[in-house]
């Protein structure tokens, strides 16, 4: 195959040495997305305990042997599921970091996280990963893996604004971190926007209460209880 | 058995006629409590798709034909576990009514809602009936129900405080009532208590949080952005 061709065109490059390695890793990487799709459907459909690693393979139109080679367990499958969730939270962070201010920044990540989870369908799968962990060692250490991450950037995050003076919640952070979280998965979980709740809307309650929770010192708020 | 022996000592009444009835149903009661907690075992366990009726029979030490005499199916005793549920709930209102104001009243219904799924160590079973409701059209309808009485209830209590002026939320019912739900189950699900979470720092923080949401109009509170 003629490699101007394939690139043109948007193909794998088969035929030279080093288009033989990026064209491996391609194709490892399409299996590997494969088998989490081909998963995701069978844990949302069976749930994580009812679905087999047989039912898994005939999802994805793939032998046992070559699905065992990318993943050794359903656990390991879901291992892969939370990593790609790890980096879509990353770009989240980033996005938050760029807000004006610290309320401006919690209401983006919050909208985010709602608005991502619906969008991408993902309701029924993280209903199913949460109820697994709970019984699940193995699954609650992924899950816990990624609570802790998130909950270490929204401390990095909501300590620099109490430093400089820009908030003054009324808690401590052992409380006010995972009561944030808490409130955070429990909007994604109800798909919030999937029940015809208007994001813009929501945009107006959610700043009413972050604005309540963190109290903002700065002057576009309206509340300040000192 | 003398009747007047059995009553000293809290024994059913086996003997008299009339006391043949409340036997009866007491031990029908009985039966019924030990299905459902063997089955609650079992969800947690194995899932609800992972525990099959023979698993439940085994944990509750009954035969097949007994545990099928009280339920026809896995769908039933979820019915009646989230049936028991409701009389919680609305326990929980009638507490709710006896608070002074309604930023009162939402605070203790949210703070009884952790407390009670903590201290009953619900929120395994919650989770998994929770993510069983999004594959079961029969679990769904049953959760559907649980929801939607909460919410007309919640609706009541907050159209009343809205109409004598009592508080001024920023967006509709529509928006409002939702998030508040979601809010609520986010926090019983993450099990707050049961994860060091002071509950007297978390009523400061939650009463924030309402008064934000709610925007009350009385002097006892600092937050009205009008």
């Amino acid at each position: 195959m003629d490699q101007g061709i394939s690139d043109r065109f948007g193909l794998a490059v088969l035929d030279p040495l080093d288009g033989q390695a990026s064209s491996r890793s391609e194709r490892r990487d399409q299996q590997v997305q494969r088998v989490l799709e081909a998963a995701k459907a069978c844990f949302i459909r069976s749930g994580f305990k009812g679905a087999s690693m047989q039912e898994i393979c005939a999802e994805a139109e793939m032998s046992p042997g070559a699905l065992y080679r990318y993943f050794p367990s359903k656990e390991a499958i879901v291992e892969a599921i939370c990593e790609a969730d790890r980096r879509d939270d990353a770009s989240c962070f980033i996005g938050m970091l760029d807000n004006p201010s610290v309320v401006d920044g919690v209401v983006y990540a919050a909208l985010h996280h709602i608005r991502h989870t619906h969008e991408c369908n993902k309701t029924a799968l993280f209903a199913e990963i949460r109820s697994e962990s709970m019984r699940n060692p193995a699954i609650d250490l992924t899950c816990s893996r990624n609570i802790s991450e998130v909950g270490k950037r929204f401390h990095q995050y909501l300590s620099a604004a109490v430093e400089r003076g820009e908030i003054d919640p009324p808690v401590g952070f052992e409380t006010l971190l995972p009561t944030i979280m808490a409130i955070g998965e429990g909007m994604a979980l109800n798909d919030l926007p999937g029940r015809g709740v208007d994001m813009d809307q929501l945009e107006i309650l959610l700043r009413a209460m972050v604005v309540g929770m963190l109290r903002p010192r700065t002057a576009d708020v309206a509340t300040n209880t000192d």
